[in-house]
């Protein structure tokens, strides 16, 4: 069964974790978040795509969910010298990545052709695609003003209050052939449990990714257990915006593309107001506390998605 | 008195860092060659400059005499994962000063202000300058064909016979307004035992620079030493393109921009051919073994300066 999943960061990478031992890997597509990707020190980083590849490949770091195991950091201690600029914490492995990326660009590539030939070095089987080839920048509407979104994130570790968020250049990003097919050709797609603001509103906001979802079996995992995100400011982020922070919430707002939503069993309050909306809701327990609950919570989303929503 | 020094690498280094002893920090501008500067993994690296500001902050690697002291390979143990391409050994330390440098350029500074910055941060009070802040791209043809310097000097570990060089952007790099008042101020002039060819070979194709030269008192310190040089490919240069590897063979190279030639006392026979050229010459031992002999080896340069070529 071809699968699709749309995925951010830390979140994102264990469900595709838990997909990619489910499915063989000529079954699994992930579309990934490239809004937070930015330019540092001429390199071009990105960190969603890193987090979800590394993951694949065996090679995140267990204990953050990003970055390298076993990482050092003897460039940063030296750039620190310079500039001060040590805000972006960029290990000497994971910089050995940026490097080798950024010359690929330099050289021509697109970033789907990166991802792809990085993956071939790691032996990792999953497809893994970039939203677009495009560039695409989440700009965060701050009381401190408009930032970038690694700025807001890494340097302002989320402190700021945020006002509402933008994409740039999202009008002008187009999927890429490879989005647009995989998507197409997708049984299912799944949007993981990643920051619905952040890591899939800039996804959602590629030029005509919305359209292409329409047409498909969409299911959402909520990010939210209890209205308190794993990890990260999806929580603070609807406080701020003046919105409930609940696994409703999230479905109102997926609710132009998604007609299946799985959320907390303790969340199970919530399930008559999704339903209400036209959208099926599946009951379990989220939380993907280590890789035994990543393939669990990965089976029950393929099963139920087999069973309810197939064409 | 105002004494600027023209320098490529190691063996320019060397003697710079005798006459950064020798004069006060007021006294001293170095131009240095930039025609092996590359751009390699998205970085823009500059090795003549960098062996000359590390070796002025006292951090270049004693033994090799280019890098860091206390270096580290982590970046460039995990690179050759992605493409082996390992043969430009990138150091950690020395990679963070790449990538701060590529920063800064990307913003706009020009070279010249970058290494301003460095030598701040560094405390040297030695003002170094880029021989221009225009690309010049030093290519070699070797039976091999033609490339750039860095590949036939470090990839190919200047194995390949060379047939000759060129400088690619030369003619339409300028001095900068520093290097142009640095020389206009010059009491004297030295030009550093580095490579005739490569080395100060570049820094003399700027546009113009050769004609700012000639208004002033300009001496060579000898990169042969009984026809061998101290390091590096030299003295096969000259025997590859069919020229003896002397001193008198090098004073002959540059006796349209120089009056004074130093050069070892082994090479005395030399001073005959190198007088008749109109060039005075000043013998002594040029070898620099040590710190001792890189201040002994200036402060004759300099005497010699004052006490023959005044104007």
């Amino acid at each position: 069964m071809k699968v699709v999943a749309l995925a951010g960061g830390v979140g994102g990478a264990k469900l595709v974790s838990g997909l990619a031992q489910s499915l063989g890997p000529q079954e699994l597509t992930v579309i990934v978040n490239t809004g937070d990707d930015f330019w540092h020190l001429g390199l071009r980083i990105c960190p969603d795509l890193d987090t979800v590849c590394y993951t694949l490949a065996g090679l995140a770091n267990k204990l953050t969910g990003w970055g390298r195991e076993g990482e050092t950091w003897r460039v940063i201690e030296e750039l620190k010298r310079f500039d001060g600029a040590d805000w972006f914490k960029l290990g000497d492995r994971d910089l050995a990545l940026h490097l080798y990326r950024t010359g690929l660009l330099a050289a021509g590539k697109n970033l789907t052709e990166v991802v792809a030939e990085l993956l071939q070095i790691w032996d990792v089987e999953t497809v893994v695609l970039p939203m677009s080839d495009d560039p695409v920048a989440t700009m965060v509407f701050t009381e401190n003003g408009e930032m970038a979104f690694q700025e807001y994130f890494v340097k302002y570790q989320w402190q700021p209050k945020v006002k509402g968020f933008r994409f740039l250049g999202a009008d002008n990003a187009l999927p890429t052939k490879e989005v647009i097919s995989a998507i197409e050709e997708a049984k299912v797609v799944i949007i993981a449990p990643s920051n619905p603001w952040v890591s899939i509103g800039p996804i959602l906001s590629v030029s005509g990714m919305k359209e292409l979802l329409k047409t498909k079996n969409v299911i959402a995992v909520s990010p939210l257990i209890g209205g308190r995100a794993v990890k990260g400011p999806a929580a603070k982020m609807y406080h701020e915006l003046g919105l409930e922070p609940s696994s409703s919430t999230v479905a109102r707002q997926y609710q132009d593309v998604i007609n299946g939503f799985v959320l907390d069993t303790i969340d199970a309050q919530e399930c008559e107001i999704i339903n209400v909306l036209g959208i099926g809701t599946f009951l379990t327990d989220i939380m993907m506390r280590d890789y035994l609950d990543r393939k669990r919570l990965a089976d029950e989303v393929l099963d139920m998605s087999r069973k309810t929503w197939v064409h």
